[in-house]
C-alpha cells in the first residue's frame, strides 16, 4: 500500500484524531476554552480534523503561520512576542481575522498603540517560572502602565494573562509537572483578580502539552492551547504525557547500508529529515529517535535497543541488538518515532497517511 | 538598503566569492580536480558562481539535490550512499547527465547491476577512520567481488575510491587534521594502486572542508570534493579552517522582548531557523550561534558574551554582557553567525544578499 522510497515522515491519522478528541473533551469536561496551537503540524488539512471536535479558534507561532491558516480560521491567537517590525502585516490580517497579540513590554504595547490600524486582542504574556519570556508577574507597575496603554488605545482589546509553563519540559516526575501546572495557574488567577473589575471580560490561558495532558484540575482556567499532543513524540512520552503508542507521526527511512560488525545500520535520514533535537541517555549518549516494528500498515512496538544514536546532514546511524545485527540490507525500511515532532514535522513538506495519500502543509 | 521584518539568512556575496576562489585556486596550484560539494548552498545561482572560477562538476547529497542541480550541470557526484528505492529516478537521471554513485557494498553492487539501464560512474565508498560507514579499506575480499561486479556490469564504470574523512570535524587541532588528510590519502592510494592496472582510469577522491582548508599536501590526491567552505561557519572557524571573518553567512533576526534583569534578549529566530546544531561550551554551556556587530551593509567583528544560549521552536535567547544590558529594544536586528551553515541554510527558503536582493534555493 505505501509505497516509500526516501525519508517519509508517516502521520497515523487514526492516532492523531484520538489525541485530538481526547484532548477536546479533556477541555469540553473542565469547562476550558480550546485553542489548540498549530505550530506542531502546521497542515490545513489536520486542521479541518479539529474542526469535526468542535474546535473554532487557534493557537500559531508566527504571523506567516497566521496568514497561512487564516485560509480557514477566523479566531487566531499568535503566541508569540508581538514582532514590532510585522505591524503592516499584523494590520493587513487582522482585518480579514480575529487576531490576537503577545505583549510583555510597555515598550511593544506604546509602539503599537500608534501603529495598529485596526482591532486586536492583546494578551499579557506572563513569566510563570519558565524564564524564557514574558512579564515578571511581580512587576505589577509596568502591567499597570500596559494596561493604561491598552485602556486608552482605540484598537487595542485587553484580552487577558497568558503564559507558557515551559519549564514543565525539565520537570522530574509528572507530580512535579502538575506543581507547574497549579503554580502558574495561581499567578494567573491573581493577576486576573486584580484587573477583573476594570476589564471584565479578561481571561487567563495556559499552553504546554505536559501540563495540559497530566493535570486534572483546570479551575479558575478559562483557555488552554497545547500544541504537540496532536502528534505526541518520545519526548513526551518520557515526561508521561502519553504512552508510546499515542505517537502519531513516524519517519519512514530507507537502510543504505549496513555494518553488522559494529552492530550498526546506516539509512537515508538525517539532521535535514529529524532535526538534530536528542534525548539524553544516562550514560551520556544520545538518542535521536527511537526504532519501531513495521506495522501493517504503518508501525508498532518500539524495538529494544534500535535508537537513532548519530545524525549527520543525510545519513542517520542506528544502533542494532546483536540479535539482529545480520536481520538488515540496504534497501529496506526502517520506521523511527521522533524525539521531538515539531521540529521534525517542520522539515518536512507534507505528511503521508497510512493509506498512502499525502497531506500537504504549510 | 536591507528590509528586515523577519529572520533572514544574509549572503555576503564577496566573502562567499572569496572562498570559492580560494579553493579553486588552491585545487588548481595543486593539479587536483574540484568538485565541490553543493549540500551546503543548495542553489542555482550560488552555483554559477562556481562556474565562473572554472568549475565544471559538482558533488551532491540526493538524488533529488541531483535532479535539482541537473538544470545546469551535466556531471554530478551523489555522495551518498546508493539508495536501491530510487533506481527508476536514477536510470531517469543518469540518462540526462554524467551520474557517479557511491557504493560499499557486493549486495548493493549486485542489485544495481540488474536494474541499471544507464551508464552511471561507481566510487567505492572507503571508511578511512571516521566510522560512519564506507568499507573496511583491510576488507580485500569484498572491494575485489564489487570490482567483479563493475567489470561484469554492461552500465557500471569503476570511477575510483572515496572517503569521506568527518573525523576531522573531531580533531583537536590543525596538526591532527593534517594528519587525518594524510593517513586517508595512503588508505585510498594504496587500494588505487592494487587497481590501477586493471582499471586504468581509477582516482582518488576525498571530501571534507577541515581537511582541504588546512592540508597543503595534495599529492597523489585526484579530486576533492569540500562543500562546507562556500560559507564556512563557527564550527569551521573553531577548528582552524576560516578566519571568522570568511563565515560568508548571518542570520540577522528582529529583537522581539529585553530581559535587563538577567542580562538577556529574546529574539524572533528559533530551532527551525538556526537547527538545534550547537558548540559546547566549556562549562557546559551551549553556544547556537554568536552575535556579529551590525556592518553597513551586512555584519562586521563579533560582540564578545554575546550569543545565542538557549532555542525553542521559534524563540532564541541571546546572552548580553553586562555593558549592553540596556543597549537593546523591541524591534532591533541582531545579526548572528551559525554554529552550522548547511544546516541553517537548509532550512531558509532563500539567500538575502547584502544589495537585499532575494536568491532562490533547493
Amino acid at each position: 500500500m505505501l509505497s516509500i522510497a526516501k525519508p517519509t515522515l508517516l502521520l497515523d491519522e487514526q492516532k492523531c484524531r484520538e489525541n485530538i478528541q481526547r484532548m477536546a473533551e479533556k477541555a469540553d469536561r473542565n469547562n476550558v476554552f480550546f485553542r489548540p496551537h498549530f505550530k506542531t503540524h502546521q497542515s490545513l488539512e489536520v486542521g479541518r480534523w479539529f474542526k469535526e471536535y468542535g474546535v473554532t479558534a487557534i493557537t500559531v507561532s508566527s504571523i506567516e503561520m497566521a496568514n497561512y491558516f487564516a485560509q480557514e480560521w477566523d479566531d487566531i491567537t499568535v503566541a508569540f512576542p508581538v514582532n514590532l517590525l510585522e505591524t503592516s502585516v499584523i494590520n493587513n490580517l487582522a482585518s480579514r481575522v480575529k487576531l490576537n497579540l503577545l505583549l510583555e513590554s510597555k515598550t511593544a504595547a506604546a509602539f503599537l498603540a500608534k501603529e495598529l490600524t485596526v482591532d486586536v486582542g492583546c494578551f499579557l504574556k506572563i513569566d510563570t517560572g519558565y524564564h524564557r519570556t514574558g512579564l515578571d508577574p511581580e512587576n505589577i507597575a509596568e502591567i499597570q502602565e500596559i494596561a493604561d496603554v491598552f485602556a486608552n488605545s482605540k484598537y487595542m482589546n485587553f484580552k487577558g494573562f497568558l503564559t507558557h509553563s515551559g519549564h514543565t519540559y525539565t520537570a522530574k516526575d509528572t507530580g512535579s509537572i502538575r506543581q507547574i501546572h497549579e503554580r502558574s495557574t495561581e499567578v494567573l488567577l491573581h493577576l486576573k483578580a486584580l484587573y477583573i473589575d476594570r476589564f471584565p471580560e479578561l481571561i487567563i490561558s495556559i499552553g504546554d502539552t505536559p501540563g495540559c495532558s497530566i493535570a486534572e484540575d483546570f479551575a479558575g482556567i478559562d483557555e488552554i492551547r497545547p500544541g504537540n499532543f496532536v502528534f505526541y513524540d518520545l519526548m513526551q512520552t518520557q515526561l508521561g504525557s502519553n504512552s508510546i503508542g499515542d505517537i502519531a507521526v513516524c519517519m519512514a527511512c530507507p537502510v543504505v547500508a549496513v555494518h553488522p560488525k559494529r552492530n550498526e545500520l546506516i539509512i537515508y535520514g538525517g539532521a535535514v529529515h529529524f532535526s538534530k533535537e536528542f534525548l539524553e541517555v544516562t550514560d551520556g549518549e544520545r538518542n535521536y529517535g527511537q526504532v519501531a516494528k513495521p506495522g501493517n500498515p504503518g508501525w508498532g512496538e518500539p524495538v529494544p535497543g534500535m535508537q537513532l544514536v548519530k545524525l549527520s546532514q543525510e545519513h542517520g546511524t542506528i544502533s542494532v541488538p546483536e540479535s539482529l545485527r545480520d536481520a538488515y540490507l540496504p534497501g529496506d525500511i526502517i520506521h523511527i518515532l521522533p524525539v521531538h515532532s515539531c521540529l521534525t514535522a517542520n522539515l518536512q513538506p507534507s505528511f503521508t497517511l497510512l493509506s498512502g495519500n499525502e497531506i500537504p502543509k504549510f
